[in-house]
């Protein structure tokens, strides 16, 4: 039988600043990657937001970013491996305390943005934050983009490792995705993005955009709440995974 | 057999910002309340200082602040309990994330600075830093000024409290601290005040400053490491206390 | 003639983070307040701000709060007077340079949230924004409550005042705001609300929760643009002032 | 006449935190960089700073950096020419308004560390950096390497620009500084610094690593505060540089 995790980012409101639909989006994902105050998220938010996925019954993770809030952690900041690993390790802890609270576990950290994009490319930066999750708790799941050197670092740590795959993005042929700033980069009709995303979770398998077939693992779809149209989309590729009987289920039944 | 614990604040450092001859005070200490990156403190530096607290044989704590590190969490701010539980939560989840990467637990949580003296005269706010803790791990102890509204809480629900005096402060009849702007608020003549401490931990008593006799816990005392003339102290009352059969260990051995 | 100024809180936006709908609301105000980062707003922000002021005629001031992003500037700190003097300094320019850079002045300076409450209590914090305003542009204005602190601070060094009235809101008979927490603070019908608001533009009299007829200036009104209800209010009180014969005029022209 | 100016980063402690002795450092030098609260400095810092400057006869200027408090500033950010003009400005103007309170001007703006660097290399981000002086007031003089691009955009913009050297730094035939990470980067031994910066200053030369004959602008010399042993080679340069015929004025009498 056919499974996959659906991953969304959430518990990125801060303070008096409301961000995503999160009450809208956990009723379709399996999997949350919640912010832990370094690029958004505060304690108070992180504590709704640890409750609400558990009534829900989504597993929870940790969605660790660079120290800038006011740049969202999507602005590459040239962090040295053990900084990155300190960073990862005090939001990791964060988390954990308000899972705990509620008898939950992390299931998987997620790092953010200019986090996840520069240590996708970056090994010495990836074994940093895998180094953070192994000395934390070793059950965490480091999720990471299909290919990327995260996977590689927490393989070489003796990790569980899962690999998300983008449903609107197109792939290169080297399995990496095609720049934003390329043509072609985003796939916007619904019933193709839809189409290929089932086609990477049953066959593993993604057309490159020059044509290519290309093998890849899909543990995990990344999508978004950040607006109405994000939650219809996350509801239809749920409900279409589903009548291709694909399973949906938190990461931790996958790998 | 008499004992105590010596407790002090580490791990204050910030960035490229130092602060605190730690190395120097954690030779004499037993127990080391870290700051957690709120008033103070940064990941790197509470790595560090859990690192330096382990190789010394010093237990590690919490201190958790307001989040103002431009006023080195010493300005009162009004958090509702519910603000300052999810803060306390999210700092000692950090801080456990660092002592866990060392194989160590949390030993206790003595809050900082404005919390520190606003918690223990606000039951309901006390109530808010005790809820976090239990729960986060209820083995850990909460530290209080003997007599304030902290003790009070943690008891309240079921944790393990200990009671805090300073070797360099005059108390009133009440068992509270003579206000620091009140004249002879400090105890300026070391002898005087390593004799009233050591009174303290084998009598459990302490003159007031109005001349009553008063009753309290010595369970811990608050010490500094701020300068060489602190350090100096700590190194002098240390000395004087086992002099007089006081043994010096840390919180959970006692409480 | 008659006339009074419309005042509102933009730029309150953060990084990633929207609020408000400055691009609505000042269609209708004459006077805008820019957050200038302490507990709301960034660089980026403000000068956008300032553009879409200039752009719609409406005259800015500087709306500095404690630094407290994580609170909104809403939650009471005890800064000493020459924490807040510096504080509002620095914001006070920050604003500057972004008004100089449209050919712009600051024409008010209104303190935001906790600072303006408890200054508007505290003669010594109030004269500590007023020594900060007098120190870097005498022409600036200083708007706070009708009867407050502020008012007498900015007097006192010889500033020009504005006293601001809430037309939402219930006073009592010392002229100060029924505080948020009593029965009857909010007035919640429109019509009752404007009404008053007139009387108080034309009269400068207010009938109290308790009856008494109450003196007061209103030399600007509050209005806020959070939401769409907020911005049709602001649309017809505008409409209604006009009607009765009352224009909107920047601060500036009214003290 | 010989003439050159001697500038020092000061104003970087922050809350309870001291950093440098800015007390001492004042005495030798002629301008002083002011941290601006993004990298360092705080306003109550600003605002001492400021008037230290002023008594002793020194310029002050603005000592922009990028907002990361928890890196000094000194780790590359990928921030838009935009963000950072807007950046720039935000800290320009906060400077501005203690630097009018002591009836002072911005004399200049030397960005700060990763910034400096940055900039130095990309004319795109120099640009942001000098429009931000431009739009706020022209009559600031831009600080930047000796040919680096930061002069180049000043240059562009109409603005006054001052080339700085470093006494202790190897240089490579194009002008540009031995990175730090290449051995004879920095040159330890004082008496051959000194001796450089002299012809540096007279001649307009210095002898590249790699033995060529390399011409630059040294209109400004960076020293720096941070200990004893770097205020008494401040002093000695000082002294010797007047011994040699060179006065020591501030930027503004020089370009």
């Amino acid at each position: 039988m056919y499974k996959v995790d659906l991953n969304s980012d959430l518990g990125e409101s801060f303070g008096a600043y409301k961000m995503g639909l999160d009450g809208e989006v956990l009723a379709f994902v399996s999997s949350a990657n919640v912010a832990c105050g370094y690029h958004a998220g505060d304690p108070l938010v992180m504590e709704k937001t640890v409750v609400a996925a558990k009534a829900a019954g989504v597993a929870v993770g940790a969605h660790p970013g660079y120290p800038d809030l006011m740049g969202f952690g999507r602005r590459n900041m040239v962090c040295t491996p053990k900084e990155a690993k300190a960073y990862v390790k005090y939001q990791l802890g964060a988390l954990q305390a308000f899972a705990v609270s509620q008898g939950m576990k992390i299931q998987h950290c997620k790092p953010h943005g200019a986090l996840y994009n520069m240590a996708g490319k970056d090994l010495d930066l990836a074994l940093g934050i895998a180094e953070a999750i192994a000395e934390v708790d070793k059950d965490i799941i480091l999720m990471g983009g299909s290919g990327s050197k995260m996977l590689e670092a927490g393989k070489q740590l003796g990790l569980r490792v899962a690999s998300e795959v983008f449903a609107d993005r197109a792939y290169q042929a080297d399995g990496s995705l095609v720049p934003r700033s390329k043509p072609g980069a985003v796939i916007h009709d619904t019933d193709e993005a839809i189409a290929r995303t089932i086609r990477m979770v049953k066959e593993g398998k993604v057309t490159a955009i020059t044509g290519e077939e290309v093998s890849l693992d899909a543990h995990s779809i990344c999508v978004h709440g950040d607006n109405p149209q994000a939650v219809e989309f996350v509801k239809n590729i749920r409900a279409r995974l589903i009548a291709e009987g694909v399973s949906i289920v938190p990461l931790g039944e996958i790998v």
